[in-house]
């Protein structure tokens, strides 16, 4: 029952979200030996301005 | 102090969420003897293409 | 893809996770018409020092 | 490697996120003694009726 | 920034753990163009009892 | 409302734990406007091992 959130500043094309969940689920399964049918991932795309790191806000650091 | 946090494909109406913070709130007072005051719920509604199963997009499966 | 996080202070037994995966199962196939063989609950069960609330720890306001 | 997500009813502007993430990184820094360069803060902005607490949504309460 | 919080039931040994966080890390930056220093991976590894799926507990599943 | 989840690696004693809800809180309160009766923090303390970055475990890094 591997549940990954994948949480990230800025968007993801379909395309893009299709290819990263293949490739996750694919780790998930020969690595950790969990069936393909039992991982679930799920994408939270966020404005840049809503992360911090190092007391920065990332749009300041870029 | 439940803190209950329910990400789904798709939206729900105002009423869905009411309904359903009213459910989840008696099921933890009932079953898990939480007082109602405690029990805090938070709906996340994301896009269908946002969530991944068994290596495909949710919106391939459906 | 309902996914349903419960993260609460304290400890649940097992009788009393079973009992909350059924209802609110039922609750997210009733009201928000989600089949229930996509519902899934997760339970996060910490201590009440790992908690705050109105700047306070949880075990100091109980 | 704290990550610190900050999950809220309404909106920030980007001056309070700025501050806010200047203000939990030195607190992370200075009572935990944690690298700045480690703390992540993320902000999620949600509307009131995501929020449930004692049974009612959160724009029933307020 | 893509913060990849993975939660799973059961438990992972330390060798696993460092090959999912170089695959995912490698999935981050090959497809979605993320630098590698920006990819941080998380794990939460929770017993089954504590995972529902379709109304049932998880170890009441396999 | 806002709720507040920190995940750290290692542990923190419990006066540690105090000093930031209290900060925190107040952070909350002064720069968002929100009542220090809604805020709520959260600490997840995991294992060193359980965190990536750089596609490496935190562990190998330190």
């Amino acid at each position: 029952m591997p549940y990954i959130h994948v949480r990230l500043a800025g968007e993801l094309t379909r395309e893009q979200k299709k290819q990263i969940v293949e490739e996750m689920t694919c780790t998930m399964e020969r690595i950790a030996g969990k069936p393909r049918e039992y991982v679930i991932v799920n994408f939270d795309e966020t404005r840049e301005e809503n992360w911090g790191w190092g007391g920065q806000l990332l749009d300041e650091l870029e």
